[in-house]
């Protein structure tokens, strides 16, 4: 009998992750449900849904498998709901939010003792688009795919619900709900309530000091890009995980105060330790070479600033069909100028690559 | 007759500015110094220098305009040499350090009253590279060169610098010393620290929660891009401006410590205040469209991720001479999927770009 999945929330990601469930297994039949009624039409059109449900009802009753794709308090909100319903047996219940904690303690609570399995799910990938109509079947493409089990679930749980996502290629992790909060809250909650502060800060000191705004620049930019985030999102996913990032608020003031004594001390010796370490932690993290999503390995080259060298550039690996993960010319002028970065799979690679360039042009290769 | 210029520091910042020097003036005779011998044997060869000298007597004897292209510290070292020496009279001296307000103070004690000029200098460039072998005659175009008169200073010194360094075709600003100073704390020394304090917060984390290196992608890779910047130097900056930095410190900390209490207190909607206002004030920011350095026009362009598709883009480009500032596939998944932004000078490069793209291929392209 074909299985039947539900997908409760339609926009990036519920519609992204349809999508990758069809491309493995054309045969499942999706019922999506959504708030937005143009949503549910438009993925009826493209494909991306089977069916439209127009009530928790039908969901309840005919769903084998429910993806909660939801900001983190509604997921909860509908799993309470769903836990008021008919369900069918062994029903495999999921979702997408960025925390898992406070959803898989909820989850525990309702369904312990029932025949219904919850697997707390988190695909770490997005897009600076939104809504149904940019979903997109890589989305998820070697990006983690992070998998909280829970007292409700079994190792076969897991697996089956891996073998349903295997068409998104993503690579699946499973972690506790409290390690996925805490890991989160240091590389990614923390930060986006950083960069928040660095904008507001430098929006309230160019009150006095106008300049601020035409000098922010390079390195400012960088730091402040994912303050441009959905707050409303973000607002959950603070109050959500709101005991990790206590603890991480009070340790980077902590830090921060150290930083302040020791200027005000003059401490240089420490104040040279401090960057040091963080340049050489900086340099050998993973995300810096390899080891985390993706790998690339960098090739810079020297070249004259006009779209006939990156046209020249691009045609030579064409030639060779070598492939390329990314290109980029290095603006940042604070750090960076007349430099082309291609970025490649693997280091055979990089290296067929530099030939090809470099025996074809003058133009100058290099790794860092 | 022609005027002698001395480059004290042949780096990559003085190596740049005497390649622009000569760009425009291409008569004015560059003398070099540096601690490191091969610099200046490389710079006399490339001709970025036309004599190398030994001492500081012989600068002091000859030149009518002296650069100090050193870290700040070391600058002011010079500065104090220099005073000690018989200078030809009118002398113009000038910096490239990043800090200004300890360098001028030091050359108005050292020269009022005497007929040596200082302006203070602070070119906003860098780049990855470093040492003059890396020099780049383009390194400051479009970038701000801060200028800050002192009281040894007039109108026509300012003048007659921003002649002497028209060829490196920067933009110059007139600033005060304490006004750069305040400036610089607040969009690049204070978001130093933040970013090396959060390298080395992820690094102590991932001891007790390994799965914080794996974890650590795109935003978090982002925001500490910077930390990777040189340790001496940034100790050198933190320790010269330790009076606006200690007021930035202060103010960092309130902010973060009333982030802090709306978590504690789960006051959801000043949460919700905090991240909308950074996201609207990010996004008006100059840094975001126009005004600043430089102001580009983004076009997105939707392609299935392969060389060929790049090639064919850059190839419709290169047709229509149309002239591409940037390119680059947005990588960072936790972002982004599947698109290449092309940035153009203008409007109408970006409205012609749309046309040649979608009127010969199938490929999507938006504004944001």
């Amino acid at each position: 009998m074909t299985k039947k999945i539900a997908m409760i929330g339609l926009g990036l990601i519920g519609g992204s992750i349809a999508l990758g469930v069809k491309r493995a297994h054309p045969e499942i039949h999706i019922i999506g449900f959504d708030k937005s009624e143009s949503s549910l039409i438009f993925a009826k059109k493209q494909g991306i849904i089977d069916e439209i449900a127009n009530d928790l009802e039908k969901i309840a009753h005919s769903a084998d498998i429910i993806f909660l794709c939801l900001p983190v308090k509604l997921g909860i909100n509908f799993l309470n709901q769903l836990s008021e319903k008919n369900l069918k047996p062994h029903v495999l219940i999921t979702d997408a939010g960025s925390t898992k904690v406070e959803i898989t303690q909820q989850a525990e609570k309702l369904f312990q003792g029932t025949e219904s399995i919850f697997i707390g799910g988190h695909p770490m990938a997005g897009s600076h688009k939104s809504g149904v109509s940019a979903a997109d079947v890589d989305l998820f493409e070697n990006a983690y795919y992070i998998l909280t089990p829970t007292s409700t679930s079994g190792k076969e749980d897991i697996e089956s619900l891996k073998t349903l996502l295997s068409g998104l290629h993503s690579k699946f992790i499973e972690m506790k709900p409290e390690e996925h909060d805490a890991v989160t809250s240091m590389v990614s909650h923390l930060p986006h309530i950083i960069a928040a502060g660095l904008v507001a800060s430098s929006n309230n000191y160019s009150i006095e000091h106008p300049l601020t705004k035409l000098l922010a620049a390079g390195g400012f930019r960088d730091m402040t890009r994912i303050a441009s985030s959905d707050p409303r999102m973000w607002t959950d996913i603070l109050l959500s995980n709101r005991v990790q990032l206590l603890k991480q608020m009070q340790r980077w003031r902590e830090m921060m105060s150290e930083v302040e004594a020791m200027i005000a001390k003059e401490e240089s010796d420490k104040i040279y330790e401090y960057f040091d370490n963080a340049r050489e932690i900086r340099t050998k993290m993973p995300i810096h070479k390899e080891g985390a999503i993706p790998a690339f390995y960098d090739l810079f080259v020297d070249v004259p600033d006009h779209p006939g060298s990156i046209h020249q550039v691009t045609g030579f690996l064409l030639n060779e069909e070598i492939s390329l993960m990314n290109i980029k010319i290095l603006e940042t002028r604070e750090e960076i100028a007349g430099v082309l970065q291609l970025s490649f799979k693997n280091r055979t690679d990089l290296k067929r690559a530099q030939q090809a360039i470099e025996s074809q042009s003058e133009f100058r290769c290099y790794e860092l």
